[in-house]
């Protein structure tokens, strides 16, 4: 490429703001073991789904080597948050007995002999993986890695293009300059391979039988990276590209694969592959689309297997190599080749020699004043970032010692040590089960429905985040998810009928479900003359619509004298809205039924915050414990809400004969901290599914029947006797006097799948398999 | 009965608050007549529907006698406002030279010979209607009456029949007491039948060719009440009833159909029916239900055949019936009888005679004083309205010239007169066809529903009134619809996507349809570096939730100078939201065509508010001409709204070149008012369904289809060349640049239904026929 990138965006802002643009994705390999550290023998994860079509998760070279793929992402910051989901789901959905390795090289070839290729449903791909271990044997394949794919902003390329047809060196069409900007990236990685994998390898050392089995000497170890060197993931030597140019590199690569060098061409192992199309030949015709950069190692200290610093470098470096303004000179292709030997394979410990670390030096210099030229064009964030990273990488130049490899050669040795830390991994990802890492701002319902998607395998695009809009897909079909439950199973008109709450009362009760029974007043005279009507009940006065609660009375043993408390209370309610409903007070225990497509999937109660006393601690001291859980967090933001000491707190474990937080309360002795249920003011949820007989379980499948909602929140309460109600589990007895008060359409799912108290409800699985029915 | 009601009553709050409730409904029967008042010949509409199972309107004896049925209603108030809707419909559906005939006796009796009866699917219907013209000939067949059904309230029969426990009069069950609430009120009438007659008999007159077709002597006229007297709409002098007990009644009534004196029980002309079941037998045995009022004269005051404050009186009369303290006398049947014989053929101008004087003053002053008892238990508007009939009806006593029969007599005698004036009435009632009677306070589009739902014959209930929901009914479907148009076609998720209007572009978009290339940023800093990528465009900045427009700007022909103007737009539309739009301006005029299942219904296109020169008038005497349209009022009241004149209506004819607006414009000189095409600020709406190419409507049916979206309105705005831009209705060019910038999920469908100029478009049948399909 004769054209100077740099100089051409220089004074254009356009390309300037859209230089950091592009797509991005990743591929990352891991393998899973057992807790001795040995390679897993076991079959993947059945509740992964089918990895022969699962978009996210599925098996590289062996049965037990899961490969983490995130979706095309926009920005690197997206393909990092894709990455987080994804790897949680795949340690979550591990068995309980394993974990994933954390580095690119395996420690342990025990049992290597009946280790299993991938079991996948393409034979021709369980042949391919048997004609590379004939070739490179188990262990090479074994080495797991990081693949980045990079596709450069297509606007910017347009742009690019456009103002290269001002200079001289005009292309004939712009699929041929976009050829030659990927094409220059790869080329000149040839000269700095060295550079990068100085910079991030993190591949020292292994097991001896990796060296045996592979037939290969031992090398004195440790090294940098035995991965980037002649033992790792390459090529024999018989195959060479002295990168030229596109056209000669393709013409190379078909050859061999003609001449039976490579048995395809995905059996090169370049660092950087073009990509776009199924063959080199059609990618260059169609034009190259991005390109896949397999430099990486994992690294160990990263649950992803790649730190976001390296990855925003990584994609800094890429842009240099498009802006070198050195000549790539094709005959020092083997001097190239030997620095990276020589860097790969020196004891971590070893410094840059003066040569390359002035070499380093200036790529480094080049790289910010890159950053530099487009800064103007660039959020300040972006900015900010790029250059911290710059930061970490001059630093490792001059410091030998802050490189990885260096840092892996002491601390990755012991491989039962590493095993153990990779369990520890693993259960730090399982405890935060109830979040998606990466869409932590998404609402909790939706990061659940995400969660089981990314499990199953469904394509998933979050396509309004603000909004919690996602689109999910199974082959062809696709559906839209809006808040984890509002989906095409309802019809429009199901959940306006719901909102209104006397609508939906009148439709239950005509079809002889009991519902409190009420009058919806709309003018407060009027209301005010039916007290005779409401004499002698407990009642409650509300607005037709309540926000929070607001306007609402609650009217007990209303007698002759109390109507001026009844007139107080309508006028209250009037405040609120022009329409004010009266019904009668319904006494008994409130529980929400989750029900889809005919079915109570789960039964919850909720239960006001509490704490039980152990004989020894105090209450502030329990509540200090409750709160503690990894479960309590502010509203929405986690399953359960910590408890908040107020007044109302304290006056009500007085009235519980306890003076102050500091009394200490007798052991199973429970202390309840408010009247009230809500989650949001620290009360427990309860499921109640298997504690609830059928008879209430058949009379909300058909209240939602009735609304002919296929998704609905039932609110049912349950005329328990006092006495025989009970904080926890226990079941309900049946045939009891009850009243339907609310349906809800769009109902919180989190509160079944998280519940404090008992089994966990997979109402999200459930929905995803309603909207896709012919998952298998 | 020997149970004083009033009495039970006094002390009791619920019985009194109970008191004015029941279920009611009427049936009007009318005659259709020809511009000369002659009887029409032809068939019943077929605009009406299916009439043998119509719930609304139905063909009674002649084919030509249409029957206007309400639904049961819960009040008087409801009763009232269903036979305006009902009545609305069936006038606005009449023939263009028919009307319907405003008193119950006919004036006109010629082409008799040819009259078909009801031409009713059940062939039984037909037959007995022949049998009826046998037994007592055509004309007394075509008398026209009012039935107004009563049901006493059944929470108020319940408590009054505990009361009665309490007393000496127990009775063996609640249905005996029910029933005998009932008989009582028919009992009792047979008493006061005369003084009903002297207050609202209507039936003065007719042709003498109607007593000569009926075999009658020619009887002294005018008179107070022909329909009431014997030869009136009544049996035989065999048929005879002395009201001993319902028993007797009821055994009677057996016997007279099985002796063949009467052909079936309905053949029965009593003015009060007992309701309930098929034969009088199952009635007794199930308990009446409510009670058929058969007394009513057609009223030729009012539209309606019954004004308000009758039927308030006959509700209120009817429950003085029920606690009449007076005993019933058998052996006074005849003299009663004979009162009502008197009252009904005296010349209307007779007063009541010193007797009968004294009587109605007792019943009314009785009447008074149930209501004064039962006043501490009933709304103060109810209250108001009773006083105010029986105030009416105290004067009509004491003064016979106010008596409907006297006023009757001296307006009604011109046959041609009467015609004329029914067509008037007629047409004012079509004037105003863009409102239902009755529903007014509904929006229009749900107004527009009913009023197409009523004509077809599809049952209809006001679920909730201020939410607009409807129920609709076909046979055994029943479907839902809120505002108009939301309803079970389309499924939830779909709105919800239409209602971002980032994911509705993103979703046309990918399917390769326009709209406006645009941006969400959700960082103003972000937004602000976005400037170059916009330079030399113009855009429109808003924020993503958009509410009247607030926080938008339109920046045009943006050049590198512009840069604060941009920001400070950003700045402005980042206070209305965190999430800020920027996308090119499209240019041209923007079309709101409304999509139904796949096809496009309908296309209208906005103007601006103007007035069309006349070369006569000034401007300001031009816009009251124009505001004075019934079609225009305050909005959502009317289909268009009142153009009101500001500073910027000054303004825009200032630049047209008219000084004020006391100029006057030249003859078809169109002035324009404002800028803007809202309907809202005076805007005509213009049909250009015919005028739009499929062009475009293929690309609006794509939209809805890429939304999944089966009721949709979808904005297009097609760049038409200024030059070639229309004032009204011209055909657009096809394969002009378009965008469409929005898709409605709630489209307003009375814009289609009532437009300015052009054709109207029946969307609301449409979504009626394609919520019941299976509607013929």
């Amino acid at each position: 490429m004769t054209v100077d990138i740099l100089h051409l965006i220089k004074r254009d802002p356009i390309a300037k703001s859209r230089w950091f643009k592009g797509t991005f994705g990743i591929e990352r390999e891991g393998l899973r073991i057992t807790e001795d550290g040995n390679i897993a023998q076991t079959s993947h994860p059945i509740s992964l789904g089918n990895r022969s079509q699962h978009p996210f998760i599925q098996t590289d070279f062996a049965e037990s080597q899961l490969e983490f793929i995130t979706p095309t992402c926009h920005s690197v910051k997206a393909t990092l948050e894709w990455l987080s989901a994804i790897t949680a789901v795949g340690y979550r959905n591990l068995d309980d007995d394993e974990s994933i390795w954390p580095l690119s090289m395996p420690y342990s070839y025990k049992g290597l002999s009946d280790l299993r290729v991938s079991q996948l449903e393409d034979e021709r791909e369980v042949d391919y993986r048997k004609y590379l271990i004939k070739r490179y044997g188990k262990t090479r394949q074994l080495i797991s890695g990081i693949h980045f794919n990079v596709g450069l902003d297509n606007e910017l390329l347009k742009r690019l293009y456009s103002l290269t047809q001002m200079t001289d060196s005009k292309y004939s069409s712009f699929k041929s300059f976009q050829n030659d900007c990927y094409f220059k990236i790869a080329q000149h990685y040839q000269m700095y391979q060295w550079f990068y994998v100085y910079l991030f390898a993190a591949t020292p050392i292994t097991h001896k039988d990796f060296f045996e089995l592979a037939h290969a000497q031992l090398p004195k170890l440790p090294v940098r990276s035995l991965r980037s060197s002649k033992y790792g993931y390459v090529n024999d030597s018989s195959i060479h590209f002295d990168y030229q140019s596109l056209a000669e590199f393709a013409k190379q690569l078909t050859s061999y694969v003609k001449e039976g060098h490579l048995v395809a061409e995905k059996e090169l192992y370049e660092p950087i592959r073009f990509r776009g199309a199924d063959s080199i030949t059609d990618v260059v015709t169609d034009g190259i689309k991005y390109i896949e950069f397999r430099q990486i190692d994992v690294d160990p200290y990263d649950p992803l297997g790649i730190s976001s610093s390296q990855l925003y470098f990584t994609h800094l470096f890429l842009l240099f190599l498009l802006t070198d303004t050195l000549s790539y000179d094709v005959t020092k292709i083997s001097t190239y080749k030997k620095k990276l030997e020589k860097v790969a394979l020196s004891t971590p410990s070893t410094p840059l020699d003066p040569n390359l670390m002035r070499e380093a030096r200036t790529i480094l210099s080049q790289m910010r004043e890159m950053l530099e030229i487009v800064a103007d064009g660039t959020a300040t964030t972006t900015l900010h970032i790029m250059k911290e990273v710059l930061e970490v990488c001059e630093e490792r130049i001059e410091d030998v010692s802050l490189t990885p490899a260096y840092a892996v050669m002491d601390d990755f040795s012991d491989l039962e040590k590493i095993a153990k830390d990779s369990f520890i991994q693993k259960n730090k990802i399982k405890e935060t089960y109830y979040e998606l890492p990466g869409f932590q701002d998404l609402e909790l319902s939706t990061q659940a429905i995400m969660m089981d998607a990314i499990r199953l395998g469904l394509t998933i695009e979050v396509i309004d985040r603000s909004d919690q809009i996602l689109r999910l897909g199974y082959k062809n079909h696709i559906e839209y998810v809006k808040d984890g439950n509002m989906t095409s199973l309802d019809n429009y008109i199901t959940p306006l009928l719901m909102a209104n709450k006397v609508v939906t009362k009148k439709l239950l009760a005509e079809n002889a479900i009991h519902v409190p029974i009420g009058q919806l007043y709309d003018n407060e005279d009027i209301a005010r003359q039916s007290f005779p009507s409401w004499c002698h009940n407990s009642i409650v006065i509300k607005p037709k619509s309540t926000n929070f609660g607001l306007g609402i009375s609650i009217l007990e043993g209303l007698e002759e004298d109390s109507k001026q408390s009844f007139e107080i209370a309508l006028t209250h309610a009037f405040n609120y809205d022009d329409q004010v409903i009266i019904e009668l007070f319904q006494p008994g225990t409130e529980f929400r039924f989750f029900v889809l497509n005919n079915h109570v999937l789960a039964v919850l109660k909720r239960v006001p915050a509490h704490i039980i006393g152990d004989g020894k601690n105090a209450i502030n001291s329990l509540i200090s414990t409750k709160n503690s859980s990894l479960l309590r967090g502010d509203e929405h933001e986690k399953p359960l809400v910590k408890i908040t000491i107020d007044d109302s707190v304290l006056a009500e474990i007085k009235k519980q004969g306890y003076s102050s937080l500091n009394a200490v309360p007798p052991k199973d002795k429970v202390v309840y901290l408010r009247r009230n249920s809500n989650i949001s003011t620290g009360g427990d949820s309860v499921d109640m599914t298997d504690f609830i007989p059928d008879f209430y379980k058949e009379i909300a499948v058909k209240a939602a029947q009735t609304l002919n909602a296929k998704i609905c929140g039932v609110d049912m309460i349950i005329d328990i006797p006092k006495e025989t109600e009970q904080l926890n589990q226990v079941r309900v007895p049946g045939n009891l006097p009850y009243a339907i008060i609310e349906a809800n359409f769009n109902p919180m799912m989190s509160m079944h799948i998280f519940p404090a108290i008992g089994k966990s409800r997979d109402v999200a699985h459930a929905i995803l398999i309603a909207l896709f029915p012919e998952y298998r």
